[in-house]
């Protein structure tokens, strides 16, 4: 890596790092810059604003959930309705490790800026949709396999997908509220109910 | 209404509308003396701190809801499980009403703080959760209701309750994300396949 790709991703790594545990608007660029030990200037060249740096938090919170989550959820050798339990559980443990690690549930890195800036941001509500669309896609794509296989009944697999993502936000959103990861275990396996029927 | 308690309100009611527009903390105390028009000195002295206030919007916000969803919702003349359909309609209303006013789905104020300022706010997230706490009682209430009438087949009406309100959570979040209420209404069915089993 060279230095210029170095210093930016100490920018990025920095910026995730802090959003995530206090929120976006609480954490200024001295205290990112601080963190990942740049100068504000250099900061101010990679991105001329908060708002251009959150974009690429996005896709580095997106980039990592598709590596530590989804990639080992979506297992093709799982079948199809064993993969949206393993999600919820890859879910629950890394928000008690996060919890175990922080002291606290810090949720999840979308789901928290979408409420926090949607009405505010819009290329940053526009992006953070199209982050739930991607894992929507990805879920419909099982339930769909499931559908195929006579696991389950035949249903609208992308509306499904739809409230399975806003049950998981929700599980997540109310174990941050409670401060109790384990609420995503204990609740998440009502997922398999959740059913949009075809129209 | 004597002067102290309308310039209190006044304060409350800006706060509520400008949090709920925007945030928690992107919203000055400046700001909200402006919209109440009282003087800053006038706001210190019924909040100390825009922590005081805040505790004292979420007041607000739940009495609202209260009155204006909950005791719509569950008309004890309704059949139990119409009435956890009806929440979820009035739900869909609320926040499609809110988006034609304001242009834009502003969400659910307890969501939207509790996402924004758990880990930073202790008194403001142990407060969320009573109010939380307080919707779920309700919602277990009817499926008591409905499983003593035999509507549905027995289950855990305290962690199913839960479970109902993390999907109402998760559907206004990612109507939020997307910008479209109209989510609410097309996925709020799916609330009645949510069951947490006895153990």
């Amino acid at each position: 890596m060279d230095a210029q790709t170095d210093t930016r991703q100490r920018i990025i790594d920095a910026a995730c790092q802090l959003f995530h545990q206090r929120s976006y608007t609480l954490v200024g660029v001295k205290q990112i810059c601080d963190l990942a030990q740049v100068q504000k200037g250099s900061f101010y060249h990679f991105f001329p604003s908060k708002q251009d740096l959150v974009l690429a938090v996005v896709d580095a919170f997106a980039q990592n959930t598709r590596d530590q989550v989804f990639a080992q959820a979506f297992d093709g050798r799982l079948p199809p309705m064993h993969r949206i339990e393993r999600l919820v559980e890859l879910l629950f443990v890394w928000n008690r490790q996060e919890a175990a690690d922080a002291g606290k549930v810090l949720g999840c890195p979308f789901g928290n800026l979408a409420l926090e800036m949607s009405t505010t941001d819009e290329p940053l509500r526009v992006h953070l949709s199209h982050v739930f669309a991607e894992a929507e896609t990805i879920i419909a794509t099982s339930l769909s396999e499931a559908v195929g296989r006579g696991d389950i009944a035949p249903l609208d697999c992308k509306a499904t997908a739809t409230a399975m993502m806003a049950y998981l936000e929700g599980l997540v959103l109310m174990a941050k509220t409670r401060n109790e990861p384990e609420m995503i275990h204990h609740l998440g396996t009502a997922i398999r109910g959740i059913r949009i029927e075809n129209a």
